[in-house]
């Protein structure tokens, strides 16, 4: 007798396996799985695979999300520890990486994540030879610079989370204070993700209007209505979430799904993302550090050349600096 | 001096001019308008054509989109009388197509539309030789079969709109009866598009309860609660609306959308649309009609084998063999 | 026998008929139905009135609605030439009015548009004492002046779409010009919507750079590269999209729509949207212009201090008198 | 000198402090945050109101979700130890509740859950007198029954999550042998929610084709191609996922999520929850379990009557005894 398939269904043509409109997210720990949820959510990718090194954190994670999509749009979604399930990805997002330890240097940490993530990107690569890479991975600057050097892809494709996450922090600061939708008020964090951050105070604006030409101490010690405090809530955030609950998962998920369907898309918007700035604002060492990029499908397409005053010049440099000393104690 | 846009802009990678969601629209009257609205609102494609053979006509509607954009997603936009502005589409909608004269013989609208047919399909399939191709010109059927002579494509990846409409009309007016979301109420509409389609009683379910099995007569000429006239409801909707407002434009589009959306995401969902039936149900002709089909990224990929009624099998017949008939006199 | 209904569900409680996000739209031409075809791809409202006094296209439009609704989110749409339809709307959208015949004067189209509008804004009012009026139909400014008048209502619930549109269109001709997205273009049209707008050039700004500060001369008729050109096509468009296709309506049902979902989620957006301007920028006369606004759920709450140049505020008054003076000579 | 704020806005109206689309979560763990932020990434609240008893976690959780807000749309995040901060909600969803400790009876573990929910429910119902609850809770059926109980609300507005996640489930494992979309494979699992889940083999249907009809021994223990493993997988489910990923987050949430849009958009769609089962299926006593109803803005409006075998019925009563049972050592 017949399979009740063969009953059922009669086959004109194969089922293709892939789709064009495939993403991979290394690492399913909390930020990773903020990501991978986030993207089923809103709709954004047509695949998607998990990959790590604990084959039943994955496996049930990939149950967990395959059990919502009666609800959702359907979505091939595949888990593995090995990295072949990533064939064909357009966008690679990697989220794996060692925390800091205690008392720990900040070159051992980095060290530490290249030595993770030379067994991550090259594996990326190879399956997905023309995947633009976003690195969520702490610290994302100098992990973005290594993943580039690791991939050998054009500057273009290894893009890094960077201060999108921060300028999206500051603008909901901003909309708190104005009672205003985060969408309608207009700011830019750039430069180092974290604590060297630079807040560009002259385009905070609201519906064109620069906060500056209101108050032209807005964002400066000297401001007596303090609005420099937001810059200085924006760093603490992400020691203040972790304190309070552990780890930062939904606000890094969803500004990394936005991203990723801005370049699904091609939609030519522009995101405060890690880039390569040699050439930019002075910089002239081979460092990753947050603009503003407009981002389509083949990644970074141009950086917006913002006007800055010395000292955020200044701070900029002094993050590419710190960024490159700690760059040259890298063992590739 | 710098331009502004070089002043503003560093150019790290050309952008580029096409993207991989790409759909290309055929004729700009109300049915391709509402697909091409649609298709916008729902951010269902990455790049959208518009070609028509009146320049004017097609520079208005782009705009007239274009307009709405900033409050939309960011998609290119072009229209042309040239097919080239199709070139790299995955799906390409026909809607273009001659209309019904008073007292025209159906042969003679048919032949009207075929030779429309031969200065699209071959330009399209040129520019997009890897395309799907959705047929909604009517006879929807036959111009599904003439689209894929005229094409050279394989069966999978031409397809018509079909009974997609009827079933969405049909699953609305039992929606009506029961005060139930019509995505909640479950029955298909197969064969013909339009006064010949067949409604297959015997599957029309809510959550899995057959109405059949309540009613043995329901759909039947004998059930007193007259649940037959649902389908005459759907038949004459076409005509009531065509008669209330001149076209029907609103729900087609919303049909083709979604259709379009479960290709380009490679969703591998179930819907009636107009398909080669040869052999299915005995027919043994070679002609197109609506079945139920799991639609992927490479078009139909199966067909599902409903257990049909020795009447709605003959129902089936009856209309393959009068559009072999009509088919017959076409001259390609 | 017990009916088919009776045999498959049985009654908890009875269904509401009403709910929570009711919207009316008044005038089922190409610019009310463009905005209710948009509402309803968007899933903005979960209920939808259709007013007009044609009953034949009312009843067309609402079936052809209707029978998309399997392929969307479940809505009840009603349509009717007696305004107890539209009972219990949070949001009216008025598009109903006359056309301007040749030769005629502007107060003489204003005068018939005001007798129009008597039969319509009371009975909206009466049957939702509650709502936000959305005006659409034009001359926009004075018809939302009119509407208040006639409404009752007070000022915060009374706007017209305004120059929300011709911001739309400005940010779209910016985004041709540089390759990004309309959406992170930014840029503000004031005042009287079409001929006699205000382009904000101050407050044009890209990731928060002002295109001023990059080029003094940028929007003045002395700039080499001419980007003052950009208000001049944004005038001209309605103009040109008129004349090519014969209306508008993809791009204002955008719009509109757009509207409607940040007031009926309280999102406090901000958009430029026609206001009584009464008290800003020196003028001290009761008219409506578009200024930049909060929107939430009880209409506008805040209006935007734009800091103008002498040169945009007397265009701005110039509007404001203009508009008086028509007002003056309305018979209510 | 101003306010900068007062600088840059004028109040027109005060903005409104609540929203007609207010939804509580109570209980912050995986589950409760998987739903919330299933909530706001698919736009389905405007105002999201967080309760728990540990404020440190809660208000982590509510700055990671502000965080992301630039990127969703709007929506007003607040949470609190106080039920004071889910006044005005139309939806409450409970997630609080004990864990199971080794070797604890079932009962046991309810009464504990019990006193949980006295500090729960009445609060809840204190400030949202109107609202619907929705529990997660587990025991999910016994746990509804209790919040009926102590909230005094009618029937229709307190339902469970049920076996809304179990014919998810079920579908998706369907799906993955037909490698059709989930949303297009239709089967029902009713009953208890977990191990004595009931599937409705009668109903279970690809595009109407009823499987049963294609083998009649489908679902049953001699079917040679064991399609009755699917029911064992959808209750080994969970315990799978919680063996490998320690808990289940996304399934419910994702689940959760759209019980909630279709409640607060009052779309009447058809899905498997738990509710007052009393009078159906010969149950005649006051148990609540999983049946396919009709939801609407005011909770169940109807329960779908399915066709059930006679051992259907007997797995039903069966569960109901038990329910009974368990219940009947409840100290309130």
């Amino acid at each position: 007798m017949a399979s009740l398939t063969d009953q059922l269904m009669a086959e004109v043509q194969p089922a293709l396996t892939t789709s064009g409109g495939k993403v991979t997210v290394v690492g399913v720990g909390q930020v990773g799985m903020a990501c991978a949820f986030s993207l089923l959510t809103q709709h954004i990718c047509s695949e998607l695979a998990l990959v790590d090194v604990m084959p039943d954190k994955l496996r049930g994670e990939m149950m967990d999300l395959q059990h919502g999509l009666t609800f959702l749009r359907n979505v091939k979604i595949e888990a593995s520890t090995d990295y072949a399930c990533s064939a064909g990805s357009r966008l690679c997002i990697v989220t794996a990486g060692a925390r800091q330890r205690e008392g720990e240097s900040r070159l051992s940490l980095v060290q530490r994540n290249v030595d993770i993530f030379k067994g991550i990107i090259p594996n990326l690569v190879k399956h997905s030879p023309n995947c633009i890479l976003l690195v969520v991975s702490n610290p994302v600057d100098i992990m973005t610079y290594v993943t580039w050097k690791l991939s050998g892809l054009p500057k273009n494709r290894v893009i890094g989370s960077g201060t999108n996450l921060d300028s999206s922090r500051f603008r909901f600061h901003l909309s708190q204070k104005l009672n205003v939708a985060p969408s309608s008020c207009h700011g830019w964090i750039i430069g180092e993700h974290g604590d060297s951050s630079v807040p560009v105070w002259s385009g905070v604006n609201i519906a064109g209007v620069r906060l500056r030409d209101l108050n032209p101490l807005v964002g400066t010690a000297e401001d007596p209505e303090k609005y420099n405090e937001m810059h200085k809530e924006v760093v603490n955030s992400a020691y203040e979430v972790i304190k309070l609950k552990g780890y930062t998962s939904w606000a890094i998920g969803t500004s990394c799904s936005v991203l990723c369907r801005c370049i699904l898309m091609n939609q030519r918007s522009i995101f405060a993302v890690t880039t390569s700035v040699k050439g930019y604002h002075t910089i002239d060492k081979d460092v990753f550090l947050s603009l503003p990029v407009v981002l389509g499908e083949n990644g970074v397409t141009h950086i917006i050349k913002q006007t800055l005053t010395e000292a955020e010049i200044k701070q900029l440099k002094s993050s590419a600096d710190t960024l490159w000393d700690v760059q040259a104690g890298i063992k590739f």
